[in-house]
């Protein structure tokens, strides 16, 4: 193949406030526009790589908007007017360093919604598919990835899950919800998971991961069928999605019980009018504790972390394949379209966009 | 003295789900309206109580209305149309067994807005003002009572205050409040103890207890001075108050920093109106612990953490005198009024009613 000299990306040209606005030739103020622009050269310690997969997070909706104090946030806010950041699996186009890093080997790199992308080797992760013949690289991003390591993580170190124990999980048809019915069940051995998602379907989907029961959240009688589900209380309620599921689950989690805060998804596209919690009071009245935490923390242990997944794996007590993440094959200019199915509730699983083979 | 048959007491005599609505002849649903019963005669187990102080508290608000479900509930709700429950420092008139608890000894006892009372004589706890010759009794229900208990064990064992770090306390003119810019500043070595109260004569008695500064939070610009305050942001929010301030103060807390969920004061008059948090996200972005607790989980401990607060005060760390408490002198009358001023913010430091002598 030739070697491009440049590529074409999407750049942040508006910070959102609400739901991001895609593009079109004829809106005055798009979120993301188009562009082409040249590669910068190579130098002996940068490489090109060529996009395959990108991952689509929803935290990235926080880093574009960023009206917060910079001081508060954990990863740098996106720059306007500059490619739209993203983790991506690449494949090494041409290498400043070959015996460093050679063309032809796939890694890990946080780049953007680009073609390709000109990186630091050192910051790029080598990704080795041996570990795992038989499951696809993309799951790399998904239980194999972040999504994974932080059902993990939260499930261990955080809320410290304890045999026997009830939980809830919301977001659980999501990249980090489906992994955590999966661990808590399956690896951890919790008592009773009970999964919450936003379409019937997903709920099977939820369900066919193991959880015992699955409940939609948009469904009318959904409070009065959570209430019935969590009868007698749950120790842990894993919360993805913040707003009115994390206000009706602080009725919910039984005293001295813990929840992990993962994320606050129902707010991502509501900078100036998020979802206010009204039960916080509970907290204090049953001794609760409400634990943030950032998959970051744990980078010291991702190696390991990640090989105990994969020995699940291989265990037969998880199951990744296919079913359990949802791939788009796009073209690039499908990829803000298909990361804002994160917001629109389409994706069961990790939602990942294949831009090349 | 003559031993009553009858005593008048204050009963609930609706549930309040805003301010609660004094007496007043006229008035056709008051919260608390005042009646003359008679007193059960004694058993062998029982002993008839005077009243002579009454313990103030801001929870006993929440068992008067009791809108949630009983389950969640940490103290049974108070009855309807029964005497309002109270915790007091009491005398010993008559007792069904004087060799177990003899005529004029002074007791600890959860009783009631009452004159007298007639109480198990297992249930109350014997209080020996010869531990601490030179401070009123009063403090067994202050400083050395309750909130100088849950101030001690929140800061130990619930937050973990480490020497060096910065502490910002809300309600610190409260009972709780002012021990706990004491213990952080004075006992466990806080480099920096920032409070919040509601007036500057407020401000300058915290101050006076040892907080490097405290601010008004009814003061225009304080947002801006608490902002400025807490610069670099803090270790440690110890949170009486909930609501905005609460709020607020998700965004001043440093990354991993830990927040103790003592009591939210400024919904309890808000049942139904409770002010909401907008600001949620940044226990999961921040990776704050939001920690719950109530003292009473700490019951084994009482006795030596009791001792260990009067030792600091026999060693000159802590304020324990006249003014650190407010005592108020008032008639059966009056005891729903005083009570009212929890929520005025007139007290500083323990807010007790004295009754008799």
């Amino acid at each position: 193949m030739t070697i491009p000299s440049t590529t074409r990306q999407w750049i942040l040209n508006s910070k959102p406030t609400s739901t991001p606005i895609l593009f079109s030739p004829s809106h005055p103020e798009p979120t993301f526009i188009p562009q082409s622009n040249p590669l910068p050269p190579l130098t002996p310690t940068t490489a090109l790589l060529q996009t395959l997969y990108i991952s689509n997070d929803p935290a990235q909706r926080g880093q574009m908007s960023a009206l917060v104090d910079p001081a508060r946030l954990y990863v740098p806010p996106m720059t306007l007017h500059a490619p739209v950041r993203a983790y991506t699996i690449s494949r090494v186009l041409e290498s400043g360093n070959p015996a460093l890093l050679a063309p032809g080997t796939i890694v890990l790199a946080t780049t953007s919604w680009s073609e390709y992308a000109i990186v630091e080797i050192n910051d790029v992760e080598v990704l080795d598919p041996e570990r795992t013949p038989g499951v696809g690289i993309s799951h790399y991003m998904g239980s194999f990835g972040l999504p994974g390591l932080t059902a993990l993580y939260a499930l261990r170190e955080v809320v410290k899950l304890k045999k026997g124990e009830r939980v809830v999980v919301s977001g659980a048809a999501g990249a980090v919800g489906g992994m955590v019915v999966q661990i808590a069940k399956k690896v951890m051995g919790a008592d009773e998971v009970i999964g919450i998602a936003g379409t019937d379907e997903k709920c099977r989907w939820v369900e066919g991961l193991g959880a015992d029961v699955c409940l939609n959240y948009k469904k009318e009688g959904f409070e009065e069928e959570l209430w019935k589900a969590t009868e007698g209380f749950v120790d842990v309620y894993f919360d993805n999605v913040g707003g009115h599921i994390l206000d009706l689950m602080l009725l919910r989690v039984k005293r001295h019980g813990r929840i992990a805060a993962s994320g606050t998804i129902a707010n991502y596209n509501r900078d100036e009018d998020r979802i206010a919690l009204k039960n916080f009071y509970e907290v204090v009245t049953n001794r609760l504790s409400v634990l943030g935490f950032i998959i970051f923390d744990y980078r010291d242990h991702f190696p390991d972390a990640r090989a105990e997944l994969i020995q699940a794996w291989k265990d037969g007590k998880l199951v990744v394949d296919d079913a359990t993440e949802t791939v788009v094959e796009a073209k690039f200019e499908d990829i803000p379209g298909v990361w804002m199915k994160l917001f629109d509730g389409s994706n069961t699983g990790k939602l990942t966009t294949k831009l090349a083979e």
